[in-house]
């Protein structure tokens, strides 16, 4: 392979990128509330562009838009939205990792194991003919899925991730953060995380409970709400979640927390913009593509701003 | 022209696009302080798909990114920037209104008139050798600058519209909205009002104070501050805004409020991204092309999320 | 009377105080939802020594806790509680101006006039026993109900305050602001606004959209919800207003633009807490008691916070 | 002792009050910067009815206002105030833990320990005489201060509470928190844990970082920003803190999980106020008297608030 994910991990962080699903929802392309990846084939141009973003600001691993790519969830043969998916994401960041993978399927609430077994292996097969570098399982709820996805992505030999939803409570199916970790590791995972429905530091909490052998993943969301919980249970979820979003300030000090406990794969999840993933890489002591265009508030056409800059400057360099 | 603006006008409101300057800071190409358009040759195709952006949310004009390209600001000759955003606003919409325009010159604070006037026609010049379908001078402190781009703008036979970026207290050299309006309609101008810098109810109110005979222009920022003010003057300018940024239901009810008060070209400026000016077109009883995704939280996944909505459409339905 | 409340009006603005009932909830000793005044009798000292907190930061006028007094709103004779509710005001600040008054009674939605008029009089009765400065007839939804206030409050010969609890948009029963003020001036009111359940800036504009020959009072929330509309139909409302929570800032700038306006009775309603008016004092170029206790940070415990302090001085001295 | 804290920790959580120097400069009585508690001699009544309310919430423990009551923060003989601060708490609660206690000295930044400890020793013998149940050593940022503090409070036989002034990477000296933790173990202290600065989440954190046999305590900010750390460090501090503002819900959140992490003695600091310790006393299954005031909006005016508040229950009711 050309990106060599484990090689990278060894040597220290990786850097993901945000949350595409949402970020298209704000662009006009996916639908709230399915939140399925149709917008592959009907605006390539518009997801082409977002993954461009994200390389451009930093993200040295690009998922393709694969999320929610099954076919009981999708309602139609994912083959085809699935290799599109791929494409795009190889188009856009042709010396990044691009990342395949699974996430949850609603056969797995009702129908039988191997029912889902099969879904997931499908799900993986037209992503498998365009030619990932990695595979990424995320977002699941029950360990006993994140297990399922482990199993179906062994039909290649790739780098394997999972990252379960959850907080310091645990999955739904009732297991602690750290009896999620052992267990994946036991079934074959590479990196071990967290990703989606939590804020940054709900969420690296929850990452540090994981004592495993594994590299460790944090992919938190863009939002923080003082009352805490997932996102899907704030008032504010999906569309008025503004007041809730985090700076790139906040994401910076994420990753440079990240990086310190020993997380190895830090990024972002829903809410995470290409401004906010530039902060995380700078915090990291890297200088993406973007940082060309470095805020200079001395250049601004008004004059007090000018002086509130030069003011900040003097009061941050105070002993 | 195929645009006839002043026609659509005099049918009823026109829905301009968002901020382009922020939102392609945000996304990594312009940088924050110059605020410069040079991204119109470094990534056009950034520039190029977020004006399909907002054309696909329902904009009905799409502003060229032409913004501080004045030869003094952009510190070089500024033909190849501006004739290059003119054409990749008209590649965006090729059957919506393209605006070409003016803005703010530093030189203005120290230079003579007739400098200034010439350094504006410059900046007009390239725009107009690529066609655009109407001007728009704009995001102007002092009166007097206002009115020597209104007559800069003389040398087409094209609409013109001027926007101040002034709060109720009126301009910066001591003119009142009222005072302001009365002197852009005896100088030729079609639309008049204010755009940048104050949120949108501040900004109705900055327009409404404009007894005109012109059309009433409207465009606020995205994002609101409890202390009021210039976005300019607040601690999280221009950084850290994220707490600030307002919602799509506020700038949806923003444009119901316009329309009402007789405003007739409505839009945005910084901080007013895809998914707002969606949501403006909606409050005016449009479907724009991002309408066939719009939310249905029957559709998500998790089934708390289903249940919530369909509770609070039970509470939307009490009478 | 000691207190000329008329004639202080003549002489420039007169402060009011904050919401008594939303901080008293806040203390623990008024219920959330019917929001009645039994604390007067149930715990005299926590409202005596809260009328005391907003004379000692700049209150002029302080109000007695009446609010929902009536008998069909208490449920209970009336008479105890209102005559608690004006000995406590008074005692709080004997050289103070002391309001009794009126709010909206329950019946008025079902019962006829002359019930409601005789409810009103009822709740003035036992009030004006134990003397008081002016009446305050306040929260009216309707301008029939603000009406018949008015009726009842000339069994006294006091001045008179009526404030309509309305946005721009107007009064429940299809009154413009303007309408309102019109029809209360022509009903002897002497002095004609609005109070609670909007911003201030919005009240502020409703205030301002009233030509009258009365003076102006104008008693807003401190609360602001980015959509706007009237706080009880805000998810947050009441009970987790605090990120809506407007700061002293605010309610100083509120008090200073009320000012520059003419409006004569500037105060708040429920979330303007005795911080806030000594803010809106001091913005109106007065040293209330408080005023003693003004924040100097440079005196404070950290180095950093002395030294930020100082570059703040610095930057805000900056032309 | 009439109130045996100990006893009572070993049986459960002990619920503490909130922050009286923050509240009371909200009430206008103490100044910010200095944040001395001169009031409890100029204005004791103000103290009084704050201390009643904590109790009146819930409050197990009243904190006598004596924090930064040494010699050489006062500017004066600190007797007379630290008397005076015992005994408006011991009025005010009776029946309830009345807690004297340490804060940090000035003079330990320059002077040498034997002064500091004298100082400390003197800040303490007049709380002594007026009779206390439990000493409590707060919001140290330097763990040798702490250590003097522990020292100083050897002159009773009292449970001694120490909290440093820390986040999860520790004190000003150098030491993380396991690590003051098992000094302060080690010089006497009965419970040890953090107070101030800090959000909940994070102080909580912090707290769970100190392996000890003592009992733990959290006592955190009720205020929250998005970049985290120290409130000193926030442009808002202090006077603009109202958008960082918690909730109710969120420190009955915190409360909940502080006793599912095993913390005993759980309280507020800076900005925690009556309301939020009633919020923090219901989570840990309690009925303090104000609960005979819990809201109830299908008692509101409003008939449109009533049906929400019906909506909200069936959705919460939902599987």
């Amino acid at each position: 392979v050309s990106f060599d994910f484990l090689a990278r991990l060894q040597q220290g962080p990786v850097l993901g990128d945000g949350g595409c699903i949402f970020e298209l929802e704000r662009r006009g392309y996916v639908q709230a509330g399915p939140f399925t990846p149709e917008v592959v084939l009907e605006h390539p141009e518009a997801v082409l562009q977002l993954h461009r973003e994200f390389a451009h600001n930093g993200a040295e691993v690009i998922q393709a838009l694969t999320f929610y790519g099954s076919r009981d969830k999708l309602g139609r043969d994912p083959a085809e939205v699935n290799r599109a998916a791929v494409r795009l994401a190889r188009e856009a960041a042709p010396s990044l990792g691009v990342a395949g993978g699974l996430s949850p399927t609603p056969t797995f609430r009702h129908g039988d194991r191997s029912e889902v077994l099969q879904l997931m292996r499908q799900h993986l097969e037209a992503q498998l003919e365009e030619g990932v570098d990695l595979l990424i399982g995320e977002t699941f709820l029950w360990l006993e899925e994140a297990c399922l996805a482990l199993q179906a992505m062994h039909i290649a030999d790739l780098p394997r991730v999972v990252t379960m939803n959850i907080g310091p409570q645990g999955s739904r199916d009732g297991f602690s953060p750290d009896e999620c970790a052992r267990r994946l590791e036991a079934e074959g995972a590479h990196v071990i995380g967290v990703n989606c429905s939590y804020d940054p530091q709900t969420s690296l909490t929850t990452t540090l409970l994981m004592k495993t052998g594994c590299y460790l993943a944090c992919q938190p969301i863009g939002y923080l709400h003082e009352c805490g919980g997932p996102f899907e249970s704030w008032a504010e979820f999906p569309l008025e979640l503004e007041s809730r979003q985090l700076s790139r300030r906040a994401l910076g000090n994420f990753a440079r927390q990240a990086e310190l406990h020993g997380v190895r794969f830090i990024g972002g999840c829903c809410g995470v913009a290409p401004y906010h993933v530039r902060s995380m890489a700078e915090a990291l002591g890297r200088k993406p593509a973007s940082s060309a265009k470095s805020a200079d508030l001395r250049l601004h056409m008004i004059p007090e701003v000018r002086e509130r800059s030069a003011a900040e400057k003097l009061s941050a360099a105070a002993p």
